[in-house]
């Protein structure tokens, strides 16, 4: 993560209004405040942007942690100009990050009641040019890796399988796949039973089932009696409403996109002048 | 916007499962469908993804068009190896910016049954990282940019003014900042009327009316009878919900960050094999 | 402003000459002294510079203040290697940002005299590459900034109006951008009194006088008793020999690209040599 | 050097003006036209920005070339919006480099007419973050580099000397530094003849004279007659005004920096409307 | 890979030889020819390198080919001063990374007389800056990858275990482990069959034996019995001399950084000059 | 340099292992031992590793020292997170660095028995991306440097010689470049002693004997006899192996690319628990 680039996007080369008052050289500090519930996150950005800035601070949690309504989380001192330079892009962090952190919490939360161990996992479908900042966020929420990309993990897709068009290819492929890249799990995507024992009698070591109705979804977490080291996870719209109901099919995990999608939560920024002399 | 580093995010040095399953060199097609009746976002910067790994396509639309449900928009021809790099990276870009594109819309046209000649612009507080690319959608979906940071206008909050204690020094700082960048309007932001009355009457260009009922919202618009000059924004939390509702009070303006928080869209991407000899 | 880079482009890898001479681990203290009277600016970056490189440094002045010839404005302490790292390019910022600095301070004296209120406000038309360092020097001197680049502000040239062919549709789009971007004013560059008059009564906030001379200059200025907040700019070759000329005209700004190429001044550098055991 | 930091610089995110006014599909043709006689630099640079922006063009000269004046030097169509990104940074470029190629020309000129082989060589003095294009504008004009930076070439100053300060170590080490960068030549400044003698008899390559009046500089030449490899070059304050007089005295090179400071050349740019069914 | 960056290190602002000899416009044919039998790579790199320059060139080969001695690979036209700043840094890229390529194909010949199912693969002990291009010269000589680094895969190291000091919490711990990252599969680094058998029995996927002798790691390979599942790997000190021996104990793959020293590849470069009216 | 992205080819976003086991909190020591003799290198780059990590650290040597086996070069405390982020790539410079420096110094031992006072310099062909860092460990090795790319010295090849097809030419753009480039000194590749002879008469400062039998060789050096300023490098095949055999030609330097080729040398790393209340 490029601190400077994130703060030269809200400030570039000078504060025109701060600059223009003339009060920059003020002494002020500034507190963060959680304004609700959450599990906080951002905060290891934010030290980086204060000290990028040469603000002192005082740390009260640190990246994961819940913390209750009206809780002071950060607290700093610094001239004007430097807090009026902190004070959006640091609030905005917190505040996204919180967002997707909590979020991926409550999803945690309400799956786990279904299947004490299940895990949720977040895709590659991020926001584009913000990967390392959301899944900090869904980490510091209990959450997952599913995949950074598709540097680190293999995950066959149908639209990988158009190229492969007769069955004989197919297993070759399938088995050379698993031979180079010995040390990887084998995921296939999956839409229907016959699939997904398909591709679990090929090997498969994870069958990713897209939306599927619970029935169909119930019947591939049987094939697990058949195949004891297969995986299952479901996938597609998965969200904290009904992250209960698919936990409760017998998947090993869930893989969503839905954290990243969470509203930013409150972080109140309280500003006061410091007498100078201090 | 740096495209290798959007690239970077999905693929950095390799894609496991084509380069395993040695289908790289086969030639594929790739279609990009519209999914919902949608304002279009993200094609430019797809385009120049397409460009950087050498995939020839065609355009079926533009940014800022209005397509309907099941439209092909793009489609392209390639290796499955290029195909697989640009599916996801470009499939995100046009999911998240057209959710946004077309969010803004639809608050505009809301806001515009109210008053024809209003105006939707958004804050800086979009996910930090994505500005160019939250702002480009903004604009795709006909709303307009409040401030791009700290660098570009005037915007006076209460932080400022806490450095400023005595009402002499506020208004000797107030004059000076108006003849410093005297090219630029000066924004106040105000919580109360008395505040709004006070700033217009030492030549505020613009009152952005922070979180306001709308009973001292639409006191606040009648100064525009004392100041014609005056212009008079609305802001925290306006959103599609109740821009019409704000648009009635009579304000020039809504400023929002709601538009960076729309859900993604969903973009269809259907990729087929091509017989090898095309 | 990537001081990485900026240091690079004198250093790169080694300094052939220290480490050749082997002199690289003696101990020696650094002076900075103006060697006429200016307004000193980079001070901010040659301590970002000596931070970089480990160097204790003590500060006698910041940057925008006025220090008399022979001032004593910066001293530091490190290695031999490290000072003939940092002395010319920290030796460079300084003179040509205090040129710029000073270029301003002096333009801006001159066009006070004939009116006390006047804003001096530079171009877009920096060396390629410098704006951040330029915009310093010319706020450091007093100046202002006219605009950052297309992204900041409105400014219609000739070479926009020429693709909007007729009266009518001018008109439209003019309406147009004042709604759209209502928050920021609209200037225009007029040639002549007629264009002035012509959209001073259109609503244009700002007319921008390119290269008038000062009858028709006074003549589009007394625009402003039949439009009370219009603001008058004069460009177009103006220095620090002729804006007092300007100013005389009653325009309320002068827009400049002067500073820019204002001759560095002199800064001496004078390296000692300190005990080893010290 | 980074084309798109270069564009970014002005460009940023969007053009407000052009997109207010809605102009931006238009087509356009841009001229560029040469206001005066001048050695043309800049070109490559624009060439690269056209092409980011799949802007076509025709070349009529290339850097280096004189050109007279109202010589129109490059040409080309595209959308009005292209166009108005392309403009003033092209235009700047243009102006600044061929600025400082002219003036390196007619200082070359100048000095050429005292000594036919005399080499006008620039310093590492150029305003920061310019270098590259500094140089290629000073090489444009027929002039040579003194040195990139501390890391391509030996150039021994005063402030090395003082860590050696016994002349048993510094003749050693002077050795030692002969030894180790074999392939370079040792440039020695010098401030008067005797030094001059002393690192001519120790074996230095060049002797640089710097801020030598008249006479002296002709005793330092007259060196030459007894080391007849040696080298030797004025510097300190050298400019157009006085390349003629230094060149007599019948030093090998001028080493100086004025080329950097060389005002901006007007280069006019027309931009007309074309016919958008062409 | 940023191609730039790659060219810089060689180019920066201009080749001193080729302008100072004043032969940059005449025009001339560039041929690469590999001078011994070789798998070729770096070809997409060159390629790369030739299009910034606009250098039209054709190829005779792809990266993984296998190539015999003296095959022409690649030809490619231009000017002189173009060919020139392509020549080393692309004759470079072709010989570290066909050095590379080359090794890892023998390495994997031998060790597949052993096991011709056996993976080898290449750690994240790569030279600092050049993970991306080892690693393209590793697939394409046939091997695969270990791990990327850190982010990519789980290794547990000594060095994580001494952290968890009783065997309750590293069971605890571990099995923490293999839940939240339910995707990956869990390597260990073991030393002896005790710690081997210890974490097979735990639950560990891959065991990577370290430094073993081949008595030990036959005995761990047999552990295969009894965890069916489990993938043994060899590594330390494993080259293109050994890897038949450590192949024949047994292990699913072998991990090595060898490759990344091998010796770079004899590549021929023919400049030739053209008749510049063609 | 940049630190950076050197840390980011190893941990991108996170360490999923010491992340996964929950360890990250826990405190600890590292100590980097040298498990041979060798000129240890890298410890500068170390050093900022450790700085952007917040790691204290101790350092027991610095950059060119020649430690003996088993020396502790570095030790340092921090959390398990922080130890594993800096360990693989921290160990992988000193390995690296180490190595070249190491062979450098090997090979300067030997060339200095048959001649104590020549160079040897390292080419420009280093592995790609990694220059400053190869370069830094042969200075470190006590090695220079011949040439850092093409912008920094004249160097002569067949390559650029066949675009100046008759003698008279040839003779004429030789001295052009002579006067061009005055402060630099000439080198030519030569593989003939007709060829020396005709470039000493020429005036060429260096000529680099490419690939010449030791013969040869040494009747190119008698050409110092009749040419007292010619300084002569051998070239083409230069190792560890034949240095002492080159040397005693009697060249004034080994212009060689074998130290880049060095073999990492082995640095441990010991990691050890600290009490977490200390």
């Amino acid at each position: 993560m490029n601190i400077e680039n994130l703060m030269n996007e809200d400030i570039q080369i000078f504060d025109v209004t701060t600059y223009g008052l003339g009060i920059g050289e003020h002494k002020g500090k500034m507190e963060y405040i959680a304004r609700d519930d959450m599990v906080i996150c951002g905060l290891d950005y934010v030290i980086q942007i204060l000290n990028k800035l040469s603000i002192e601070c005082v740390l009260y949690a640190k990246d994961g942690d819940f913390v209750t309504k009206n809780t002071l989380v950060l607290e700093c001192v610094s001239n004007a100009q430097n807090l009026h330079y902190a004070w959006k892009i640091s609030q905005n962090l917190l505040e996204y990050l919180s967002g997707i952190a909590t979020y991926t919490h409550h999803m945690l939360l309400h799956a786990r009641k279904a299947n004490p161990n299940i895990t949720i996992a977040t895709t590659r479908k991020n926001f584009p040019n913000t990967k390392e900042m959301m899944i900090k966020a869904v980490l510091a929420g209990g959450g997952s890796v599913h995949r950074l990309g598709v540097y680190d993990s293999i995950l066959i897709f149908k639209q990988h399988l158009i190229f492969l068009d007769d069955k004989l290819k197919l297993e070759e492929h399938f088995k050379q796949l698993k031979t180079k890249f010995i040390e990887k799990k084998v995921a296939v995507e999956v839409d229907t039973y016959e699939e997904a024992l398909y591709f679990a009698s090929l090997g498969a070591d994870i069958l990713q089932c897209e939306k599927m109705d619970f029935d169909t979804l119930k019947k591939c977490v049987s094939l697990k009696s058949q195949f004891p080291h297969l995986l299952l996870s479901a996938t597609g719209g998965i969200t904290v409403q009904n992250a209960y109901a698919y936990a409760q099919c017998g998947v090993d995990l869930l893989v969503t996109s839905s954290p990243y999608h969470a509203k930013p939560l409150d972080i109140q920024i309280k500003i006061s002048k410091q007498e100078d002399n201090q």
